[in-house]
């Protein structure tokens, strides 16, 4: 029972001790703060905090991140990772380092007058506009049926027309579901390209393998099956035919689940597909297997050095891959690769053995814009196998900007749905506070049709949240442009400058004021105090969330197969207390209020999705894993509000850097209304391509270009 | 995000591997299970709980509580919280004694299928039959014009009658309102009573002091105002002129809110009535003061060693109290009386000391049947100060049985209304999961018109737990006894029956039989599993919540403070980490999942609300504490459930044991369901009044018999 009015109480004191103790209160994580220390010598230890509701945002100061932690890799993060689990020096360290992020002084010395919020809660909202209603309940094809009714008119039949000369697009799903209606193609004679696409990739020097578990002859199956419904002339849906990948911490039978992780599936066998994709197979997607990760989402780059490559064996055909007697036999050329640093050599070859036709490659997947820099995390690989143009849709899950993250730094689309909004059933992490399941796409209507199939609340969450009725943009009527003149955008200028490169600012800002230009949407400057707080709450919750389902195989002895980056965040999430993750909580409640009162003068809040561009892999990282809090602090800070606090947000791209780096804009909406972030990003796109078209870096094909063609060209 | 699909596919493995896994499943806290080692040797330290839907309910045994922990008291109780607070040594005392008690078996090294449940969640329910819908936001006053209307007939003239001979009764509210009405006696004639028997109890041997926080100026005042009101004819409620008190963790102005401890006050003053508070206020009762309590809330006894004692000084008829200055003055007296231990010396005559008459007395509060043995807690000032028939009724909280107890080891009623029913604003736990404040009372119907008049949820349990609306039985009706013949009454046998004596489950079989014979409420067996793991869960919950409010002050080193009970129970709570919480609440949906189940074939759950009657106060712990474990265990044993998942629950007395100490029954109801507790209650008591005078132990009159008798006799 934390003593909230004892908190409260001491706030007011506090704040008639202090004038502008507001100040000092946002200023909180602020070294050297003159107030804190004048506080401090007063009340020793203890900090303060006014009440949420009195906090004067007059006098709120944006406060730059400044993490503290070491970058390792290589033998270095090994032996990190040592000195952390061990008994006395590992708490050392880390009490050090929590000490020096301000974590201890924030969640145990600092009286936070809220109550905890163990999960998002929200007051009922005001229903949108413009808007269709769809049927959580309802079977998901009629959903998508009804997604089609209300995207914008589309003549495919023209694109179709264009010559091969003409500059890559993606194929949308409504192309596809042209050519085989049309019988232009048919997923079978589409599954074939993939299937060539997926060795080409994997030959591909350095190789990049965009499936950890696959099967051609399974997509061959689904393919035939769907073949035969367009034959028959009985799709399912206009999803029907669609290839898609499925990120391997969720369920798709009967590919393995791993998590990333190289055991989790003798620990978890998988019975039964996700809920979500039990959803994707009845409007007849194609499910081409499971894609990369980074190892149980614990990291934003996607580095996964989970034994430093994949190995797959092509005899007779048949393609083994990941199986342990296939590691047994590649151990020793494996060990030599290592201790002679020749890998790169390997790579490139085929390794023959007797009969066996061998390919080696590191897990870690690469950005499709660029392979030797990483497509960014949790979502790896969903992302890297849309941006490559080889599917047209993945799922993947995003606790801590894992949908959007990669979906920025591979330029393509990812949504993160309101909290509760999709069911959880068949993923791995299927119960913490702050993850969904999430569509990544090449464009915004595809996002729409693929989040109206997989919608839908789980019975727990159904009590627990209360959800509004799901409803999409009715984007083909003409009062959707008026209803979005209306829109006000929310923007936190120093921290939407706040970014590694201005580029990626400047890019954002373009896009608004086309908004602004195009349709008469309106910046409004907003202020939000206590970002570093909800960093901190962010962490906390997803940690100690993770720890606790880990615990178990942790103590059992499994530590030592997770990767080294995995151990180093586990250590960080054991070393907190109950009391920690309750103030968390207390913190999260903050937050809750502050952006309530914002979304009262905003419909939506605008950011960079990420502070970066896709950072470089630095090779040591690809055999050994690499902990960077640097780069996941850039990659991560406007991110975490949509997951500590569950609202709806999109990550879609606006352009590339000097570097032909893809850069994305982040739309955060209120609570359950996803129809109002996808109107937006709708425009957002739309704005896009004309802009692409004014003579901006052009991005290169030769990594795209896979499903364009077709067999009579 | 606990990996719960890889649990529950663990269990599904398990419960392949052994046939009969239910049996070691619930007996997972069993020692030397056998199941339990063949599976240990096979998973390590591993443990796999079935989902909790596939527990098979007739594998479940009842497992006797098996507390590993030391009672301590006195100056072995200093040394050992010393060691307890100790850097290194603490921690592992603190490791072995959770090991013991299979803490971190059951929190760190067991898979638990289910994801957590922060609050308790609750589907919506059938409404109840035969009640009175009240409004939440209506006026407290006409809540209790409301629920005096759906009072059983009764004429209060009748008891007036009744000659002094008669035997102790305590008098109702009707009773009062009837006396105010017909001007026999005026609230300032009671309030005089009140003034002179509260001194009377001070100066007893040994003093029972009832109220910490007290002021005989106030409550004239009070009462001079509630007596005009009735000269002018215009009372504001059945409550005017209604004497209560206040737990000292719910604010009421202007006393100070300690929560028992010495000092709270200074970091948190009161600046207002708690919400509950306003309430009662609005109905004209007349609150006295505040009545004390175990420190923070945290134990089971009411033992409260602060200072040692009440001192308060007579001087001109003022009366000073708990100020400093006074501490000081005693200060050399108070050591010799512990270091001569002429202490009862001390207490039984005043100290003169130049014109100043002084008083002084333990705190602790002493049990109106036995004043040598514990009221209960940790509202132990507010069920004693009702069972001596000063105040008709009191506020207490509950988050741990804290109403209940002292209400069954006081012989009188305490309600513990439904998680959320009532706004803890302005409580000092007005924050955690657990905890309500709920009306300690004589009769079932004086609880009834308490209830009406504080309840009503706070705006943000509003939104996060969607209330039912509040109803009363309607005891008026006719139809009200069948109501009450078609309620199925759960029992699960040996848990009723593992009590310290079996006077205790024999008098609520009695009753049980009783209902069944006059109403026809069939007793319905049922199983409860995992109540080990229900206790585990709630201490965890509970005290993580205690600690996070509780660490600024902590570490800002007020630790010294608070008493070595205090002090224990915060070093244990410290330990918990953040995985451990969120396991907790794994658990919680777990035991949701069972009750749920439970509450489908029954009404209501009963069991004796203690396990063992009032126990004596060793000497030695009423200047420095005690922690007894056993006798907590043996307190709450019965009473968690309806704090870990929110549960409406009563306690009602149902007789003696043969030394005379009351036992009370305790009704659990469905969440929102507080109708159906206290229309059964009401039944409950009426067949105790019966079996009253059917020759059972009389209880002790001198301890009671204030206000009854008028100043006209």
């Amino acid at each position: 029972m934390p003593w909230n009015r004892e908190r409260v109480h001491n706030c007011r004191l506090a704040s008639c001790n202090y004038s502008g103790l507001g100040i000092w209160i946002v200023g909180i994580t602020l070294p050297n703060n003159r107030l804190d220390e004048i506080l401090s010598e007063k009340m020793g230890k203890k900090k303060v905090m006014l009440p949420a509701d009195e906090v004067d945002l007059a006098t709120v100061k944006y406060q730059y991140e400044k993490i503290e932690a070491p970058h390792v890799t290589g033998f270095l993060l090994k032996f990190f990772v040592k000195l952390l689990e061990a008994p006395l020096i590992g708490s050392l360290i880390i009490s050090h380092l929590k000490k020096e992020n301000k974590m201890i002084e924030m969640l145990r010395n600092t009286v936070i007058p809220e109550a905890p919020m163990f999960k998002p809660e929200f007051p009922p909202q005001e229903s949108e506009t413009e808007v269709a209603l769809l049927d959580e309940d309802g079977k998901p094809e009629e959903r998508v049926e009804l997604a089609l009714k209300i995207l914008p008119d589309y003549d495919p039949a023209k694109s179709w027309s264009a010559d091969s000369s003409s500059p890559f697009r993606y194929w949308k799903i409504r192309d596809y579901a042209y050519a085989y209606r049309s019988k232009l193609t048919t997923p079978s004679i589409v599954a074939e390209r993939f299937i060539s696409a997926m060795d080409e990739f994997n030959s591909k020097k350095p190789p990049t393998p965009l499936l950890i578990s696959y099967d051609p002859e399974l997509i061959r199956k689904q393919a035939a099956a769907s073949t035969r419904r367009f034959e028959e002339g009985n799709p399912l849906s206009v999803l029907d035919g669609i290839f898609m990948a499925i990120k391997d911490d969720i369920d798709c039978c009967p590919h393995p689940s791993k998590g990333g992780t190289t055991f989790f599936h003798e620990v978890r066998p998988v019975e039964e597909d996700a809920a979500t994709v039990a959803r994707l197979r009845c409007c007849g997607a194609i499910l081409v297997g499971k894609a990369n990760m980074h190892e149980l989402g614990l990291g934003t780059t996607g580095n996964n050095p989970n034994h430093g490559y994949v190995a797959y064996i092509l005899y007779a055909g048949i393609r083994l891959e990941g199986v342990v007697e296939l590691y047994k036999l590649f151990r020793e050329s494996y060990c030599k690769v290592l201790v002679h640093s020749r890998i790169w050599h390997l790579i490139s070859e085929p390794v023959l053995r007797s009969d066996f036709q061998c390919f080696l490659a590191w897990r870690t997947a690469r950005n499709p814009h660029a392979p030797e820099r990483y497509t960014g995390g949790s979502s790896s690989g969903p992302a890297a196998i849309v941006a490559s143009g080889l599917c047209s849709a993945a799922l993947g899950t995003d606790g801590g900007g894992s949908v959007r993250i990669p979906s920025s730094l591979c330029g393509v689309v990812g949504l993160k749905s309101t909290y509760g909004r999709t069911d959880m059933r068949g993923s791995i992490c299927d119960s913490g506070t702050v993850e969904i399941i999430g569509p990544i796409t090449s464009t915004v209507e595809d996002a729409i049709l693929v989040y109206a199939a997989i919608l839908g609340s789980s019975a727990a969450d159904r009590i627990a949240l209360r959800p509004s009725l799901p409803c999409l943009p009715n984007l083909s009527s003409n009062e959707s442009s008026d209803v979005l003149g209306s829109v006000r955008l929310g923007k936190y200028t120093e921290w939407f400058n706040d970014v590694f490169s201005t580029e990626i600012s400047d890019k954002c800002e373009d896009i608004l004021n086309r908004l602004l230009e195009t349709y008469g949407c309106k910046t409004v400057e907003i202020v939000i105090p206590e970002l570093h707080e909800m960093r901190t709450a962010h962490i906390v919750s997803i940690g100690s969330e993770s720890a606790c389902g880990l615990n178990p195989d942790f103590e059992d002895g499994k530590r030592v197969k997770f990767t080294h980056d995995t151990r180093t965040n586990l250590a960080l999430f054991q070393s907190f207390s109950a009391s920690d993750y309750v103030a968390a909580q207390c913190l999260r409640r903050r937050l809750m209020y502050y952006h309530t009162e914002i979304f009262k003068k905003v419909d939506v809040i605008v950011t960079p999705t990420t502070g970066m561009t896709a950072p470089v892999i630095p090779p040591a990282a690809l055999s050994s894993g690499e902990t960077d809090l640097q780069v996941s602090g850039n990659l991560m800070r406007f991110v975490v509000t949509a997951n500590l606090l569950g609202f709806p947000a999109i990550s879609v791209p606006v352009g590339y850097d000097k570097q032909g780096l893809p850069i994305g804009l982040q739309i955060i909406g209120r609570p359950w209304c996803e129809a109002t972030v996808l109107r937006l990003a709708a425009a957002v796109e739309i704005q896009r391509r004309e802009f692409q078209s004014h003579g901006n870096v052009k991005i290169k094909e030769d990594n795209f270009k896979f499903m364009m063609t077709m067999p009579d060209e």
